[in-house]
């Protein structure tokens, strides 16, 4: 298993369904950093926007074009990588810490790709499950959760304080929905099947591609 | 019907329920500002915590003891106002913009109080709901949401961009979910009756005062 292989071949695949004239949101992590070059040898007509900082920092260099996130309402498509994907389509996100923004970019997309190595897909969900919290109220808020801990980590660039929840995760829809509800989590790594359409995990020499949704 | 009467009176009941020893959690708003008096006259040996700002330095300047909220993980008691108290405990608070702070405090506490005039008490809940938003992908958050305004207003103490739901409001439990789920929400002013204990209303020349929970 060539792990940085894998994670090549599922980027070139989901940079292969990017069209002329896309608007595209740009994950962050590891396995985009195998999209941008695959993207911009494309030179494809399209505009993108970025994750995170680094995410921004890498495409400009490549020669993309990277539009602030802020009067676009929507996205034709976003590619991002995950840190565990479940059978049903259940993905935890924000190994890196910038899952508030990857949740809001891969909403707002029309279709969302997620892109990663063998090891990616796993049988059932586990913690850690990435968080970003409010300063204000921080131990409170800590306390409520229940079993979680601050990174040691720059704050994300929405100011807010980087955790993790180490506690049981049992049925992600019902812990997504608690985490969601708690007052002072600002975002969770939890992302919900609904917001995924399509999964492209590499598999040794090739690529897996399953649909979730049309 | 004399409103400011009755809005002192409730905060002036809430107030005598302040013990010595109590570390207590300050709300915000025009009823917060007939609590802050009435709680310093009282001369109790407590400290506090403030939801905003103007909160903090009105109590500091009537000599209460006000405690920045980050060490502190539970406090005994928070005293708030709302906009809308409904008939089953659900409440909407934020006019003023300080629902997310708000409502950290208000989970921290083992008792939380609801202070208010005769006006407050509603049938059904109605929009508009407060939001407070991301600024990155906010077009976005907004085109998710639903019939939703950005105000003319000053970024909250957070860096949050506050806003207003006003769509249909219908079930308070499932849009209160369907708010905290949608990615870029940093807090919403729809208050579960989960969190509240008690809710003190003046009517004319009395208090009217129902406890939700022990």
């Amino acid at each position: 298993m060539n792990v940085e292989r894998e994670k090549r071949l599922s980027a070139e695949a989901a940079a292969g369904l990017v069209e002329d004239g896309m608007i595209v949101g740009l994950g962050t992590g590891s396995t985009v950093g195998y999209l941008l070059p695959a993207l911009a040898r494309r030179r494809l007509s399209i505009s993108c926007v970025a994750t995170s900082p680094r995410t921004k920092r890498a495409a400009l260099e490549l020669g993309l074009d990277v539009r602030p996130f802020d009067i676009v309402d929507h996205l034709d498509m976003t590619i991002d990588g995950a840190d565990q994907i479940a059978p049903d389509g259940w993905l935890v996100k924000g190994g890196g810490g910038a899952h508030t923004r990857e949740k809001i970019v891969a909403a707002a997309a029309s279709r969302f790709v997620v892109i990663g190595d063998s090891r990616k897909p796993v049988e059932v969900i586990r913690a850690p499950i990435p968080l970003e919290l409010l300063e204000f109220g921080l131990s409170a808020t800590l306390r409520r959760l229940g079993p979680a801990l601050v990174r040691e980590a720059p704050k994300s660039p929405d100011g807010g304080i980087l955790a993790d929840y180490h506690g049981d995760v049992g049925n992600p829809a019902r812990l997504s929905e608690r985490l969601s509800a708690t007052p002072g989590v600002v975002g969770h790594g939890l992302f919900p099947p609904e917001l995924v359409t399509e999964v492209l995990v590499g598999h040794g020499d090739s690529v897996e591609r399953r649909t979730l949704r049309p």
